[in-house]
């Protein structure tokens, strides 16, 4: 690996890692995972009204379904079957089935096959597959698709991001207080972590025009990307299979995505803050100033 | 007036003051609200897309368009060609108009041209026309109608609830702690009214398994009636244009309708919780332990 540049702490400008792929070398990859969710998509959307077995993980916020485990197997088959060389990251693949925890340069697929798995549990409108792709340790390709509301977002790395295939870009909101801002509760209810999700969710909400919650980390970071929200933020995310393809689609949509308190933006770091390019310093700020638990994940170094 | 009988608290049992309408009596008018809210939709969608021009009421989380207005006259027009001697009660009506801004027997409308205007403007798939109408004081027929997302909710009073003209009924979820909470950060700032909308939204979500902010009360009021919310509360929303079509769309799918205090609801005081019935008195009895601030619209007696 090539001596990582300086970072200019927005993930946005600084060369990769090795040579950057072109926009001809990384279609290959942009198709199978636009295949990869678009069948995904299908398995998702016959099972959203069925009675679904739901498992829970760390508590009964935390929530694993018999059709993320399908969509898995099928995206990551999918994936191998096309590049059977590339490493995973995942939640629950094993090294035998090519999963890694370490990011290297080596091509490696970071998939969540249901982002909003409450929201599926529930039939609330905002749950997709996440798909993305990272070379030299940056998201390359990105695809997050919600087969509910039919908005397919896709972005490759200098190629430019899309809904539907249609160019996307974030939103010209320049002020705060005519912003509105996303975040999460997420799966912690200890007083540690209430203490700092409402300290942060309360002054970001007084600064701001009005405060969502959807119950998708990907598909806020896409709906900043296409403009219909601000700003993005959440500590405590599940991990970089989240992230990956929304920071893409956010970042070749013109957007910045940053630490929450403002440092550069770390993909392993399970904590995001996405804006349009105006609001992304002022919400860091406000962030910076907020209260933190000692069991919330630290911010890392950038990764390149 | 007849005297009144006893109200059972939920809003939903107790007869009304005078003749019960018939579904066929009702018939009538939830044709007029269902044409004109398809109308108002035209308009809407129209809009969506296109530059606006925005105004600020209160402060800048409190919007009106253009888009606004022209629906509202649209939506009114409807309405007083097929019965001109109904009343309305709304935002910016005049009494020659036909507005009132007390509420009696008669056939009364109450219309929300746009509920959620800041998604409007900012393009988040949460907007929707209300349609209401009460006579004797109750809600008899709603309709809410989000043309981005092509969800049309309708009610008549002993009539039952239809999403796109299929019955809907609330969730079967029966503990908090397995539930989706909704709830709305609404347009003051200051800090008496933060400090007890956030006690609430943080007492709410750490009984809850998550919480969701859409920014329309309608709509959430119909994503419970629909099961995809399980629990939604608002203290200090518009008034009662925002809660009339979703209350009874609510109450015929088969939910409660309380003061978030536990008390019985009152359409005029700009305060609800709407819930499945295994639900509401678990939510309420968490919200009567909350803060609230002196400036908050206080729970007023039955009006029936």
């Amino acid at each position: 690996m090539a001596a990582a540049p300086a970072d200019d702490g927005a993930g946005g400008a600084a060369p990769p890692a090795g040579p950057v792929p072109t926009a001809e070398e990384l279609q290959p990859y942009l198709d199978v995972a636009l295949a990869a969710a678009r069948e995904a998509g299908d398995v998702i959307a016959a099972a959203w009204n069925a009675p679904k077995r739901i498992d829970t993980k760390s508590g009964d916020a935390d929530l694993v379904t018999e059709t993320d485990k399908k969509c898995e197997e099928l995206v990551l088959s999918c994936i191998k079957a096309a590049f059977p060389d590339h490493k995973f990251i995942g939640e629950e693949g094993s090294a035998a089935q090519g999963f890694t925890d370490e990011l290297t340069d080596t091509p490696t697929w970071m998939v969540d096959p249901v982002d909003g798995t409450t929201n599926f549990v529930h039939r609330y409108p905002f749950s997709c597959i996440s798909i993305g792709l990272t070379i030299g340790k940056r998201p390359v390709v990105g695809v997050v698709f919600n087969p509910i509301l039919g908005e397919l977002y896709h972005a490759t790395r200098g190629g430019g991001a899309f809904l539907n295939g249609q160019p996307i870009k974030v939103s010209d909101t320049q002020e705060l207080r005519k912003a509105v801002v996303a975040t999460e509760l997420g799966t912690r209810r200890d007083e540690g972590f209430m203490d700092a999700c409402f300290d942060r969710m309360r002054r970001l909400g007084q600064a701001a025009r009005s405060l969502r919650c959807s119950g998708s980390c990907a598909l806020n970071l896409c709906s900043v990307a296409q403009g219909r929200l601000d700003v993005f933020y959440e500590l405590g995310l599940g991990g970089c299979w989240d992230l990956c393809a929304g920071v893409l689609v956010l970042e070749e949509a013109g957007g910045r995505v940053l630490d929450p308190t403002g440092g550069p933006f770390n993909l392993m770091s399970r904590r995001v803050l996405g804006a349009n390019a105006h609001l992304a310093e002022a919400a860091a700020a406000i962030l910076a100033g907020c209260k933190y638990d000692p069991q919330e994940p630290p911010a890392l170094p950038p990764l390149v």
